[in-house]
């Protein structure tokens, strides 16, 4: 096993970097300076955002492959760029490294990176990577143009709130990959959507293109409620979510039915689907549909914008309604 | 003491952002969104870099004061801006925060960002804040804007090599704060060289509004040979380095002297002084002096580059000369 140390900092630099295949047209340096150098196209907006992803809090080596963890690293921070509507350009990855981590480890790591970076055609350019004898930490800061920006600021009420894909999948896939016998085409599925996020990139971006009147969006990163409560305290309204209208994957179904796991907790507060949630106004859902139809990606109205400021309620399949406390989304600080 | 707990994740964010003060005029989203969101001036470059400071690696926090800690975590990205001949305009925090740390700690560490924040006009526009129970780390990334760009590339044979400053306060200041009995005025000088750095972001922009013909530059953070390494790679040349020129401070030599330290060391591979090294034509000299007498900041130089590539000589006081062999920097895999 070849080690870290052998080939030094700057050597380690060097390999991986020298994996990177996308680069983007534009750039007028990359990783090799003191910082990495780009022209800003003229009439469009910068967007930018970091994240950190950080070993026994957001990942466990023991169950996480190398791959996994580099694309997963990426897709979170162009989560929140395709949450304004904008299209990802270049990268900068900071890694914290522990001494037990191997070079061939990092070259896995890397090739994780290497492939959402094709995918998205987004240039890795530059970063840091400092040694962290305690814990091994990635920070991943991703800069992105954008034209038309979504913010969490602007939902009316009476628009109605939508979600992109299935609710509940990451969180209940973090249950079972934490279980012995996890085996099976359904655990597995909820496993990678766990470990494999996939960022709305394209949806976000054929909404900000498309006329449709968008007025908030975020990413799913902390939990449908606790993401609907960022727009609502953002926008100064409330919400209503119908239990009935939570879309969810068969996988998901038949997993919570054969294990009695009671699905509502991971629908409501599951964290990291990564999947968009955004409202509009009613007259744009004809337009809404037929764009998602198209793009073969499911889009589902969950609930409406409502008056009361800060007041998020269930309506349940009873027909009972429930207000549902803020904060009970996943919380870093509670893990 | 208030934990950090009590605020929770999105308590804290809010605590700590609304301490901060400076806003930058054009920005069109700050923090509380899922990016930060500004324009770009037509007719400059983008310029970005990122650092990581790790708990035990970059600082103690027995040694450390939180405010000199946030305003070095922030002048280390600064740096790295200044370096390329860009103005530093924003600045994206990533906190890795373990439960032993206290609310008031990270109060007193954002009093230290927004010092340096507005000094140079900086605005703290988003970052991520998450729980890491092993180590305590911090991750800055600087945008900033440039007309002109400084690179390691571009050094010539026969340009001649300065430096701005002193060397090897920084690293001199480290051995000191690691001792005991370390008061008095010249160890208290070193060790603030030490925690508390200054990036030359004035003297870089100024030499980026100079006509003076600036052929490489990077900032001494590695220490001199291993940043001049960098230099000599990139631009395909050797160097010269004349031992008698290096610029010591008189605390430095004081230090020194009493202590029968041996000064070469940290002159040549200390790292951490945040000081410019940069590269020009003879011709230019004359117009970098009067500069740096106006500015009242000292440049010295120290070299001259030389046709042999990746070769770095030591001219010493007695006449002999000696290769200096690559890598013996500051290197963070052998702390």
């Amino acid at each position: 096993m070849r080690k870290i140390k052998e080939l030094g900092e700057f050597g380690l630099i060097h390999h991986l970097s020298s994996r990177l295949k996308f680069r983007a047209s534009d750039s007028i340096l990359g990783i090799g300076d003191d910082c990495a150098v780009y022209p800003a196209n003229p009439g469009v907006k910068q967007v930018i955002s970091t994240d950190a992803l950080v070993e026994g809090i957001h990942f466990k080596l023991n169950t996480t492959p190398p791959e996994a963890l580099g694309r997963k690293a990426l897709s979170v921070s162009l989560s929140d760029i395709a949450a304004m509507g904008g299209t990802p350009k270049r990268a900068l990855v900071t890694l914290g490294l522990p001494k037990k981590l191997s070079v061939s480890f990092l070259d896995k790591l890397y090739s994780g990176f290497n492939e959402i970076c094709n995918q998205f055609k987004v240039e890795l350019s530059g970063g840091d990577t400092v040694s962290s004898p305690k814990s091994f930490f990635i920070n991943v800061t991703v800069i992105g143009e954008a034209k038309r920006i979504f913010t969490r600021k602007g939902a009316k009420p009476g628009d109605l709130i939508f979600v992109t894909g299935t609710l509940g999948d990451s969180s209940l896939g973090l249950n079972l990959l934490n279980k012995k016998n996890n085996g099976g085409k359904d655990n597995k599925f909820l496993i990678e959507k766990h470990l494999e996020p996939t960022a709305r990139v394209e949806e976000a971006g054929n909404l900000a293109h498309s006329k449709i009147n968008i007025t908030s969006m975020i990413d799913i990163s902390d939990g449908l409620i606790q993401d609907l409560y960022h727009i609502c305290k953002a926008s100064k309204v409330g919400a209503r979510i119908f239990q009935d209208q939570l879309p969810q994957s068969p996988e998901f179904i038949r997993t919570c039915t054969k294990n009695k796991i009671s699905p509502l907790p991971h629908l409501l507060n599951g964290g990291e689907d990564y999947e968009l949630l955004f409202t509009l106004p009613a007259d744009g859902v004809k337009n809404l549909s037929r764009q998602f139809l198209k793009a073969k990606v499911l889009v589902t109205q969950v609930g409406e914008i409502t008056l009361k400021p800060r007041r998020v309620y269930l309506e349940m399949s009873d027909g009972t309604k429930k207000l549902l406390p803020d904060s009970e989304g996943f919380n870093h600080f509670y893990v």
